[in-house]
């Protein structure tokens, strides 16, 4: 009896001892599996000309509505404009745009279309690019939403978006057909807490920086490039 | 004495399961003191205007030469240009350079030193910028230097560069004086294994295309921005 009883110790120590050493890595395995991978993705430009009229439409259907085919001749797969598109109509509260040019009528949509679903647009651009033929800013503008300008002797060159606080979207590329479609540019769409902290950050420093009551109606012009 | 020996055994046990325990802890705790924090910054532009000299001396002078201090008028400190300097300057072995501008004098002469001191660079431009006024491109060429540009309809667009193929540095700022001092412009410095891979992927794939050797003599004329 005795013999047993310290059998019994033993196999009780070394089974507590198994699933000790078990415990902290189930305990990962499962907080891995509930961890999404935050997104990293990194898209070159120039991008192949698709269509992107199932992504846009997609946002305005009614979730049980009919799935119309586009019926246009553009190839209808991914490309690095939709991917972007993709990365921008996530948003679900809020969008900040520090864009230095915005013309491309696609990504000008796509705004629009966050705008009316009731996504908070902020809008920051320079000055000397607003009125620049295909410019969707007055197109923004006309929509309601908020946009702020630089008045400065430099450019405001950033080309940056900002998802739900959450997705910061940045690299060289301007929101423009010609930068989409002939230019070699890259974006970075980072998942990143820290990144987008800091640029959200710098966001508000421009936009309060910005704030039409600090306009000047007399400013000077820019220096040259 | 079968009493003792009992009691030692569960003492064994029970202190193989502490040991056991804290091992990986132990191991975890020496591998994040031995790993260094890759580094990851944002630089935020325009800069203040500062002196650069001692960050530019320290790459040519001996080590043990004297450290002479600069006696200009300029700020002495830290910049957002002094730190994308002593990140350039950290190259030992490479520097990949895809520059759509480059007319920086302080970054240009960071660049020819680092060739001087025998790290491989190679650099990608675009050919409109080429010969502006102020281009870099020129004395860096007389240096040595490989370069090679496009000869696309397009904007050879990009502004990154790749340290050591270990440390990216991209953004939306051209190495120029008026992006440095003048525009709101950011650069993102990452120590990251898989967005540097993607990035040099890009830069041997452009500066295979734009090998001389495939040099159309008439090329057609760019379409405007």
């Amino acid at each position: 009896m005795r013999r047993l009883s310290w059998r019994m110790v033993v196999s009780g120590v070394v089974g507590l001892t198994v699933a000790l050493e078990a415990l902290p890595w189930l305990l990962n395995w499962l907080q891995v599996r509930r961890r999404r991978r935050p997104r990293r993705d990194v898209l070159f430009f120039p991008s192949q000309v698709t269509c992107t009229e199932a992504l846009l439409q997609a946002l305005v259907k009614a979730p049980d509505g009919p799935t119309a085919s586009c019926p246009c001749n553009l190839p209808h797969c991914e490309s690095s404009l939709s991917r972007l598109l993709r990365a921008l109509l996530a948003a679900q509260d809020s969008l900040e745009l520090c864009l230095f040019a915005f013309s491309s009528p696609q990504l000008g949509r796509a705004v629009r279309l966050l705008h009316q679903r009731g996504v908070r647009v902020r809008v920051v651009t320079d000055c000397d690019y607003m009125a620049l033929n295909g410019s969707q800013i007055g197109l923004l503008r006309k929509a309601g939403i908020q946009v702020r300008h630089d008045q400065d002797l430099g450019y405001m060159h950033h080309k940056f978006a900002i998802v739900d606080k959450k997705v910061l979207i940045t690299g060289s590329l301007n929101w423009t057909t010609q930068a989409i479609q002939n230019n070699r540019e890259n974006v970075l769409i980072m998942e990143d807490e820290e990144y987008v902290q800091l640029f959200l950050e710098e966001f508000e420093r421009i936009w309060e920086e910005f704030n039409p009551r600090k306009y000047s109606f007399f400013p000077q012009k820019k220096q040259g490039l």
